[in-house]
């Protein structure tokens, strides 16, 4: 199969490096000349960045672009026949339907960095296309590079990209303000890795419900003051940790 | 070494489970019969739910209690000479002053729950003593059973607890939101479990700085509002996402 990537950012190095193993990447098309050439030599493809020079001819295009550029970025590709994906958790599958007879989308459930690759084999992997026989084809497309394919309607892959943004997103935002209370205290952040990873752990078992420790589990509002009162001087701070506190005493309450 | 442990709680498991591999459990006191017997039974220790009963010869007596419990526990113990500790994050040492002669912290920087044992050897341990004596014999006393024992004053460690609750009890808290997401969706939470493995990962390299993606970090205003929309019916979900997404925003403006 002949593949043509949309795209030279972390989801489509990520995608490029793994899909490279099964397939032929043909072609790397992207704005960014820098990263887009970069891409097409690690991966042996042609590279252009103006769009009208698309291959005709391949089997599968996937847009790994930033979602509000997926609608015109389609409206520009013309005459194609294969399969045209884009890999968003958050925009629907029809963003594609005047634009193309065979579409779909791949949603890898990933956080992508280019400094760190990641193997998708064990990355779950939402999958929708516009007709039954589109869906096997991209099924048996992305079950060479995953284990884990699961079809979502774009409503529910809406939801789980939303619950992602919760579990990541957030999550290493909490991360990045835990670190800066450190430092403000010249403390290494390394204490805290086994923490930070004894929590990821108890995800799994016994699931975060049960895991849930401290103050303001036990409403133990002594010590949550002596925290408000080490961030008075940070309003924002002291906002987050009041509102999350309160989320979380409301979550226990009988 | 003799050891007399006073609560049975999660910590005076989790401590009782490692330290008997070294030391001489000679006592458990804990109000509660059930948890401090078997607490005992497991450490071949003996037992008693009364305060008064404390062997007076032990070398170090661990109070694993509440934090507002400790203050008063700690005047109900008389005539000893070996060294008291509690293993607060957010008690200062001197609550033993007025006490004790010898006195001291042991705070293990980890979330303890009974269903899951946790091995200390890897579990950073910040300590604290009122002598200097004190403190090389609580960082033996603590070494024979972690291999990363830390000394930190009392302010210091009450900002290392702080860091935790962010760390641990907040994201441990948005994994439940995310859940909760999606058993509305009837989608299995199982899906994102990679993406949680690799956000822990990320923390250690690139770190947290670094890792931030989603569409707060690259002010994807459409995405936001998608979500936005799904939790309209749940307004404590829909400020808390917006209070997060804000604090992203302004952590990477130029």
């Amino acid at each position: 199969m002949n593949v043509v990537i949309i795209g030279s950012g972390n989801v489509a190095n990520a995608l490029g490096t793994v899909l490279k193993k099964k397939y032929n990447i043909i072609q790397i098309i992207s704005r960014n000349r820098v990263s887009g050439q970069e891409l097409a030599l690690r991966l042996n493809a042609d590279f252009t960045n103006r769009i009208d020079d698309v291959k005709k001819k391949a089997d599968i295009y996937i847009l790994a672009i930033k979602d509000n550029e997926i609608f015109n970025v389609a409206n520009k590709i013309t005459d194609i026949d294969g399969l045209v994906v884009h890999t968003s958790g958050s925009v629907p599958v029809n963003v594609f339907s005047h634009a193309f007879k065979n579409y779909g989308v791949l949603y890898p459930v990933q956080t992508f960095s280019i400094s760190n690759p990641i193997f998708l084999t064990n990355t779950p992997v939402a999958i929708e296309a516009n007709t039954k026989q589109n869906e096997k084809k991209l099924y048996r497309f992305v079950s060479e590079v995953s284990k884990k394919v699961v079809f979502l309607n774009s409503e529910k892959r809406l939801s789980l990209h939303l619950a992602a943004v919760f579990a990541n997103n957030f999550v290493n935002h909490l991360f990045t303000l835990s670190e800066k209370i450190l430092k403000k205290q010249k403390i290494n952040f390394n204490l805290l890795l086994p923490l930070i990873n004894q929590t990821a752990a108890n995800v799994i078992n016994p699931g975060p419900i049960l895991s849930q420790t401290g103050p303001a589990r036990r409403n133990d509002t002594l010590t949550i003051k002596k925290h408000l009162q080490l961030l008075k001087k940070n309003k924002e701070m002291a906002d987050l940790y009041l509102m999350l506190t309160k989320s979380i005493q409301k979550n226990y309450k009988k």
